[in-house]
């Protein structure tokens, strides 16, 4: 309630009140992305039998990467100090809380280069808290049906704090590798090659699922299909809030998006069909997150043809690393967050080196331009910073793993496994007892009545 | 990322930063009806067998508008230039590509008319595929459980081209119709009218179910309400998105589409009380999308009280169509397309031109007013405009499914059919086996606990 | 469509499209947590056999409280007239109803203390609107399983405007309560103890569920999942809103209450662990809305370590009352929407009269400050608001429904009950028969290529 409102300026000379309205609608689409958009994407796919374990393990994450980053996450990725500094070069910033009314309520200014923006630091900090909150949800999808829940637990916070916070210092914030002119638009990098990598190195400590549970068994495509419609229409804002605000550049991103998501899955499709014979909605829904993935590092960099490319690119690419490379690693990535998002990620980046358009990117990165455009060290700085982002993300989460295992098991019990939700969370996931018994008549009353036009047609 | 955030300029002229997140917003709600709205309603009304056909065709369908949208559809029903124009009048657009980085980034200007918006093309481009992308995804509910899916993969683009570009240059976009004075704020005619009479002359050429199939079976009716949520509540952004910004109009569309949306779900279940007895869920969200309908072509032009009789009248006159009338029609419009959608559009339409209020319409259309303010003619070229829709889109819907039919079958055969999504897609929509084998204690602990108190109430 | 855009004034002096374009959108996502939200959250959380009258029951409350809040509550609740002033002090306003061309395309004015906004009077009733809908249907979760639908008809917009309306003016729009000093940021009183005294007293007239049914059997934790979710991610608007638009306020009162609602679940979960041993999801659940409550009268109050405290609370308040405190009640209150939503708002209610931090307070509220900054009264105020919102709406929700209850019953009969939604409602919420016959084979087919991989890692 406002007591006093109209004596309230409403706004103050920095804030722009479109910008931070849409800034606050981006950061909830997001949001919806992961909770519940991943969790029931995840319960979708998984066996019926750990589909409340898929959901806790996002939820908790969801809960557990905000904590962190209030209490020191975000000022380690998005501060303006930086605790280690080498020949002019950001390379680490402080981690420390963020959670005073005068700094909550104060202009945006972000990263070590020091952006003012037009939104408050209340808005920025929860904008890119639900990015870092996607990043370990996407990498759970490597791990699924057997992690202990409570090395999750631990795992989660500590992984946001070393590896997500660095990388999204680096590509995010004007760290050392945006200050060596790579670019990452909203996360081809910092979200989905971390989460993909991580999701490997995860995977190959952990370990496989059980032995005869190794195949996927998808318990219910209704989740899968509310999952997928949520996150690709949250990625409008994901993409579209990266301007910071509703500038043009806001709408070239959202475009963009959607048009790579679209041609990517058309393209899974038409390879599901030429390979498998039968378009499947689970290859579809994977043909489009590859998209957008894709789209990501360059959604507000390229025009709309640029966009198609990397549709085509990512309905290609990472199926074939899906359904012929990644089956024959030794390694047990449960759902292909390796193919489908680090592959994506760095296919994507590598095309933002080549199609970045100057007359797009004068909107918000201005003289940038990418190989197609002359600029051929664009495409290779994209480069470098992947295998920079690869390096440091799998050793990272390899020896934290092995850390956190001294202390605690990696794996649940073989005898927990086999039995699943009840035995994990004390709860099963959907209830098929045959109670109530079924009803003589399952159609509603008014089906009869529409019937009787129908009668007609059969008996015609 | 943005390395130079700071020397773009925050907006440009003509840039409205809160109109642009607004639109943004308004699209991602209508993008968010199809997908996942749209089409886990029909999952949920389906036979299970059929869910994952369900969903896979609207899906599809999404992408395949996209993608004739940017190449050709945007141009063809919103450009600025024409390819014929009589007497004054603009007929047809001239289909061409829309993806430049030089054009998406500019202001919008839109039709033959050259309105110019204070958002930009992109933008613009984006919300109205969106519109362009539910047509379709509407039209399916008339021939769901047999359409053969490669046929639909052929019809979607080319009719949206064909059929949804030019009724959207008329009625949207300032050509003919609206030249002469008719008027559809949000699509009563250019999407339901469109889409009712595409599915019934879709269902015409297609032929029925199959003859045990022909009720309608319900398999999950929490997809339903979640459909249903997502279309009532995505119909703020269908609404307000229309006056192209967060204006005064754009909030009167919002709560009015809400209030005709209440009356006629309430008229719809006092119909299911007094006819059927019980009020159902299905019945109930049958009323709600009538009243949607109806209101869509008035939203920003009557008055609160308006909303409600078309409210009443949607709550009315479709229900009647639906049980009383479509029944004796010789096709069978799976889930009755025609009524709900066809019918109210048109009922809404033509109280459009009844209740249009000056009062209202001085925000977006200054001059419109209704028969009731005085202004007969307007309900006349409403009539017209509906007959024009009526026959255009029943002759191009027709004719572009026999001529499909020459080339591929257009039904999938009785034997796929019979087995359903596992024969057409490789997958099955819900994991119903029994495995794992039913817990023997249900309930989680805590509600032990919270039972102490109930078993008392049970010895008292 | 818009014939003559161009010639509209983009805005008007008192509008702000960017306060316009959030309140839209905020408005919007406090819908979704009613419909689907709520609906799918109790389907989910219901035995199988009622989950359609759950959400039919919640479907049927949204729209009946819009008809009502048009015909007479908004103006009750928010209007500029009074109907009864004593000393100074707003007690009632004036049903009166709403709909006038003229109100809603007019600069709001709110209450009798007539604060001007810099939206329209359409906006501000539609997000007023939202919340008195969500509040009879939070109610709902207390009488679940037995209440006659017939009854909910009746008793629903009559408690809107008798018990939701004046506490509304007091609390909100600036009636006595605020006079005297008393805050709610957003709902804390007005909407979380109104239902959760609401709820107390229906469960008290209305009795218990059948015996043998007083133990929750949720049928469908994705349903749960995917209503946390839109509730959670909806509350941004909930709490986002409440400034009447995008400033520095609503950026700070939506990281606050994610943030207190990640610390309450995470709280709950341990106290879970502790308790039950295993953390459940719908333990989960109900942690993460407790803190939701907790945070809404605070939330544009206090700054993050507040928000952080109330959080903690939330997560062991609440949790003692729902499995130590409410258990010994001889009230059946089905889903514990008393601990929840009562025993959090009120906590969070008196927090927030100790933790209002001034430096926060002052971009919404200035002068505002709690206890822990020197202010005591603040305190006692809040709790004397708590202890008068309690009476009031205890006293006329049990006199409401004894006298509904002289006219109609209460209760669904015993043999309706058992049978459930198909006697009720005629349809089933979810086909659990055996048709079609389960597939040979799951899996599709591509999962047996990404087998091979697998397949390799067991023979390793």
């Amino acid at each position: 309630m406002i007591l006093y409102f109209t004596t309230i300026p409403d706004s103050t000379s920095w804030l722009n009140t479109g910008n931070n309205g849409w800034m606050l609608t981006a950061s909830t689409l997001v949001g919806l992305m992961s909770i519940p958009g991943l969790a029931i994407y995840y319960a979708g796919l998984t066996k019926r039998k750990y589909m409340v374990n898929a959901m806790m393990m996002a939820l908790y994450a969801f809960a557990a990467v905000l904590i962190i980053w209030i209490l020191a996450g975000y000022n380690f990725g998005f501060g303006t100090s930086s605790l280690l500094k080498i020949d002019g070069y950001y390379i680490f910033g402080i981690p420390s809380p963020a959670g005073a009314g005068s700094f909550i309520s104060g202009q945006a200014i972000v990263g070590p280069l020091k952006d003012a923006l037009t939104i408050p630091n209340s808005t920025v900090m929860f904008f890119q808290f639900v990015f870092a909150a996607i990043t370990p949800i996407l990498l759970l999808g490597g791990i699924l049906e057997r992690m202990n829940f409570k090395a999750w637990m631990i795992f989660v916070p500590i992984w946001s704090l070393v590896v997500y916070s660095p990388v999204a210092y680096w590509l995010f914030a004007g760290g050392w590798l945006n200050q060596l002119g790579a670019v990452d638009f909203s996360g081809g990098y910092v979200i989905h090659l971390d989460a993909g990598i991580g999701a490997l190195a995860a995977a190959f400590v952990i370990g496989p699922r059980l032995k005869d549970e190794m195949k996927m068994k998808a318990n219910n495509l209704g989740l899968v299909m509310l999952g997928l419609g949520l996150i690709w229409l949250g990625w409008d804002g994901f993409n579209g809030g990266d301007p910071y605000g509703a500038t043009i550049d806001a709408g070239i991103a959202i475009i963009n998006t959607n048009v790579a998501t679209a041609v990517s899955m058309m393209t899974w499709m038409f390879m599901d069909l030429k390979f498998f014979k039968k378009p499947s909605l689970i290859g579809a829904s994977v043909g489009a997150i590859a998209g957008l993935v894709g789209i990501t590092p360059a959604a507000g960099y390229v025009n709309i043809y640029g966009a198609m490319v990397i549709g085509i690119a990512t309905g290609i690419i990472p199926w074939i690393f899906l359904y012929k490379i990644e089956p024959k690693f030794k390694v047990d990535d449960s759902l292909g967050v390796f193919s489908s998002h680090a592959v994506a990620g760095v296919v994507g980046g590598l095309l933002t080196g080549v199609l970045a358009d100057p007359v797009v990117t004068q909107y918000i990165d201005p003289g940038l331009r990418g190989a197609l455009y002359g600029n051929f060290y664009e495409l290779g700085i994209q480069a470098f910073a992947a295998v920079i982002v690869i390096l440091y993300v799998f050793a990272l989460t390899y020896g934290l793993l092995r850390l956190i295992g001294v202390f605690i098991p990696l794996r649940e019990t073989n005898a927990r496994l086999k039995i699943g939700d009840m035995a994990i969370h004390g709860e099963a996931g959907l209830d098929i007892t045959g109670y109530p018994p079924s009803p003589p008549m399952h159609a509603i009353e008014h089906n009869n009545i529409h019937m009787e036009g129908n009668e007609k047609i059969d008996k015609d």
